[in-house]
């Protein structure tokens, strides 16, 4: 640098300066500025180099660890008298575990969106956490069917869950869990032993935290056995290996016209949010790499459907929106099937009826060599066991009830919450009657049933109402008008059925959450918030145990959900619904999705390997092979 | 920019310098020179923006291919009636496709370093080329230990045959060979149907190459079922499956003391490159990233063996490097088993004999939660199944025998050829001794049994011999000192029986060649070379099915194996074997490892993949996640 820099300055000094020297300099200038660049650069490659060479570990460490005898032999108890793991062999592994060794007992069920989000929320030390589920990695969902046709890595999705609770000091055990003791307070789990077989045992806890999410829901379809499924990693990898020996198969000289043409149909069940971004993604791998290595005629004979029971695909989204992915779609051949149900799928063919224009249901069959089933959610089986043992509290079929604290219903309070797809926050804001007018009818010296309210006492009610319901608060903005709507003998006061009539009608206007990633993740962090103040708000617990007070409510406000928008991938374009800010667009769009999703993504890492994702994509298309 | 730099020459031009002026401007300069860096990275950072946007396909292709009717529907014949494959799908996909359509008809079996060399090397448009393999990828297999660790990723290993098929306007088909009829010119092909069944075709060729590879070695060792192989990237996800699951078990509050070791005892069979290489990358994962996220008990409880048959691992190598490999693995406290076979396999356990102090042969045994069996290759089936159709003319055992031209021996000559581990080359230097002598007899008029051969006599034939074996050169450097040595009689002149001990010796000092990536790679580029000069020297083969001439030789030179060295890496270390010139190093010499491979890797794509995931390595450690 110091060659063409101090000509540089040679050549300012002298006093004369004619056009062809002011050349010159500019010349060494750029040069100048190019060497610093390449400098630069190379300065940072070898502190890249640097840094590597340190990360390699020369001696390993070995010494005496202190294990507690407990945590290698733990005690049997319990209605089953299994082991009950009070204790583990990290307990003492760092001056910090040790330290929150004997803190209430945190056990956070589930390694998806919503218990992560808890995880990353909470402040380490107040609680000895445990997590137990059985994938030891967070899944980022949303990207899931990108990965399926190799324009993600399915590392880039994937943050390992150890490294999530090491950073809260806590535990995690690669175990499912199979049902709970309330009264004793114990969760029972299964887990593969050491030579293959299952094991049981009890892992106590003060505090649960359910997020097992949910499974696929069959409809009551046959031959679903036929199908992939797009929850996990292994599914997609599962799809992707399927789509590469189906192409593969079509090249074959064995191979018939007709058998190529159902090897190369490809059949989507459902059209919500995930089936549409595989039927995108599915078909931006078909057109823009597949013609580069096969055979042109398997271009040709490709068909992608979609098949949705609904009007519209996407149908949680602005109509605008859908109708504008539905154009997208045509324009890219991707077969779209509105109002169809699906009644069988058979190993090459799939049944489904559809309304014709006179509206007589009629039966179709379309070949398959490939049907993706994404048709929605159902319970679990641990939910449906905790369900079933909670009897009359728990009514809802398809998911695990808690109160607007996210506090399982039916369980003793304050032990056990639900978050996620597994579970739903009641509305029966109506149900509270009685609970809203407690106060109001102590401080008047009434009986609540036979009060007579006015105005003054329903903006009362309304604020608790909107306080213990926060998704009520759209439905009690204007008061006054509420009140004169019901109060429909004129009498300027509300009795007590005509209030219950009132909430009654905003119970049925209240619709539940969807069971969305964003939700999850919202109540998770939710409950960590709680937590963190109720690790302060008590000592240890023991005032929960003996307090008769909601000290949940008491410590934090109810949980709110806070829609912040929709976004879906449609082949080379994007939509966003952005609570009534429809978006929808071409590559600017996908560049703006991919950002969203970028920005939210678990951790460094991932962002670093979604982006080196992206520019191999763009470097070197997508990998078809299978293994 | 233009800012600071304006300000700069305004600076320039004023007639006074005072040092703080001069401390101003250099502050400028290099505000500037940073903010010029920041500006060309951003502009890089853009430009690749515009690329990758011009990477998506907005329209999709449709219009009509012309596909053959024979490709649609094959004429059925050959010896077992089958359809036979004389034309393809994507026969007149392209114009240089088109013009090859009726090219002699090369067909390659199997997609390892051998067939994929050639397949690089081959001139495109020759030969209608059609590649058969059941795995569409090539694999970086010196680096495939790596992978099962995590530190690379699969992807980064493999390359799409497709993709270099393509190059070469060639066939891909995703099948394996299963048997040869040699005087009808048909590969018989094995594939998966439409329907998971399987289906058998016929492939026409005018040239075969076999590079079909070779199977893991079982040595007549019960219990196999429990052992983990590493041939393919399959192997490499399970055994990555597998070690992770074996470090969630060793967690479980359930896992007694005795079971966690046993889950925690990893025993890797064989001491070759293979078993080296993956107990240090896998004792650098347990070094480097366990300790991050497991309990830390585990740490201490680990154990790595690598159980060797002979006196030293790494024993191809030179014995001061497999010392140095030995102390190195004694430092990181992996346990080396010299001298010790192993007997059999057990769930839990691995049984083997080694040699006492006496001499005694003991038995035994180690407990094993995870076994590696890496000791070395065995013919494959359908090797097994030409080499008993060719009768006498196939001896060895363990590999496809083929001529100095790498023609499969007892095959119609110029037919069929044989590359790679499945291969070895004959060293049947006197069984030639006639075709040596055959000139020279015709030359003098003599019998050649009875011929006396003089000094300048001998020298001619040496130099026949060299040609034909080059393998033999080294051993026929002094030509003198071996004329006077094996002339007994003092005769000045060798005889028959003379010359055939003479040759019959330098027989026994050749060794076969090593079944490695080098040799394959240096067949197939050899293979193409000579089939690109073939191509050329004859009219579309014809000649070869008149003449009775050897054109193999005619028209290009034997095959000679080149030795280039050999490296492994010992566990943040690597050594060195470049022909007797030896180098054995830490940190520094694994960076030249990684060079040499990185410089030999397949593409520019796995070139970038690679450096990505040394970085990530880096950056973030192995993941720690199975799915």
């Amino acid at each position: 640098m110091g060659g063409p820099s101090g000509g540089g300055s040679f050549l300012h000094s002298s006093p004369k300066k004619p056009k062809s020297r002011r050349l010159v300099r500019y010349t060494y200038r750029l040069l100048a500025s190019l060497g610093l660049f390449v400098l630069m650069s190379g300065g940072l490659v070898v502190a890249f180099f640097v840094y590597d060479a340190s990360t390699y570990e020369e001696n390993p460490e070995s010494f005496d660890i202190p294990v507690s005898e407990y945590a290698l032999t733990p005690r049997r108890g319990g209605p089953k008298n299994l082991p009950i793991a009070e204790y583990f062999v990290d307990d003492d592994d760092t001056p910090s575990m040790k330290e929150q060794k004997h803190k209430p007992k945190l056990v956070i069920l589930g390694t998806g969106w919503g218990s992560v989000a808890m995880l990353k929320q909470l402040h380490a030390g107040e609680y000895h956490v445990t997590v137990v589920s059985p994938s030891n990695h967070f899944l980022f969902t949303p990207m899931l069917p990108s990965a399926t046709v190799g324009t993600l890595e399915f590392r880039s999705l994937v943050e390992p869950v150890r490294k999530i609770v090491k950073q809260k000091h806590g535990h995690f055990l690669k175990a499912t869990a199979v049902d709970v003791d309330f009264s004793e307070k114990l969760v029972e789990i299964s887990s593969t032993g050491p030579t293959g077989e299952e094991e049981r045992f009890y892992l106590p806890y003060d505090k649960l935290v359910v997020g097992v999410g949910s499974t696929t829901n069959p409809h009551g379809v046959k031959g679903l056995e036929y199908c992939h499924f797009l929850k996990d990693i292994a599914d997609a990898r599962l799809i992707r290996n399927q789509i590469i020996r189906n192409l593969e198969t079509a090249c074959l000289p064995t191979t018939s016209d007709e058998q190529r043409r159902r090897l190369l149909s490809f059949v989507i069940s459902g059209g919500g949010p995930t089936g549409v971004e595989f039927a995108a993604e599915l078909y931006d791998m078909l057109n823009e790499d597949l013609c580069k290595y096969y055979p042109r005629i398997l271009r040709n004979e490709i068909s992608v459907h979609v098949i949705q029971s609904r009007g519209h695909i996407l149908n949680t989204y602005d109509e605008a929106l859908s109708k504008y992915a539905e154009e997208r779609f045509a324009h890219d051949e991707v077969g779209i099937l509105t109002n169809a149900r699906v009644k069988e799928v058979r190993p090459e063919s799939i049944l489904f009826t559809q309304k014709d224009e006179q509206g007589n249901t009629v039966t179709k069959e379309l070949p398959q060599g490939f049907c993706l089933w994404s048709t929605g959610v159902s319970q679990c089986e641990f939910s449906q066991t905790i369900a079933a043992k909670l009897g009359d509290n728990q009514q809802n079929k398809h998911a695990l009830e808690t109160d607007s604290h996210l506090r399982l219903a039916g369980a003793p309070m304050g032990d056990v919450y639900a978050i996620g797809d597994c579970s739903t926050v009641q509305n029966n804001v109506s149900a509270h009657i009685v609970t809203f007018l407690r106060t109001l009818a102590w401080e008047k010296g009434q009986d609540p049933e036979s009060m007579k309210i006015t105005f003054a006492d329903w903006q009362q009610v309304a604020k608790r109402v909107k306080s213990r319901f926060p998704q009520a608060a759209d439905h009690l903005r204007r008061l006054d008008r509420l009140f004169e709507q019901y109060d429909q003998d004129k009498s300027g006061t509300l009795d007590f059925a005509e209030l219950s009539e009132l909430l009654r009608q905003i119970d049925t206007k209240l619709t539940s959450l969807p069971a969305t990633a964003q939700r999850a993740n919202q109540q998770g962090e939710y409950l960590a918030k709680k937590f963190n103040k109720l690790a302060h708000s008590t000592e240890g617990f023991q005032k929960n145990l003996i307090a008769d007070g909601d000290i949940d409510e008491a410590v934090y406000k109810a949980f709110e959900y806070k829609h912040m928008g929709s976004l879906a991938y449609v082949g080379n374009a994007a939509i966003f619904d952005f609570n009534g800010m429809n978006f929808a667009g071409g590559l600017l769009a996908v560049y703006l999705w991919r950002s969203i999703y970028f920005a939210q993504s678990v951790s460094l890492r991932t962002r670093c390997l979604l982006a080196m994702d992206w520019s191999k994509r763009a470097l070197f298309g997508r990998d078809m092979m299978n293994y």
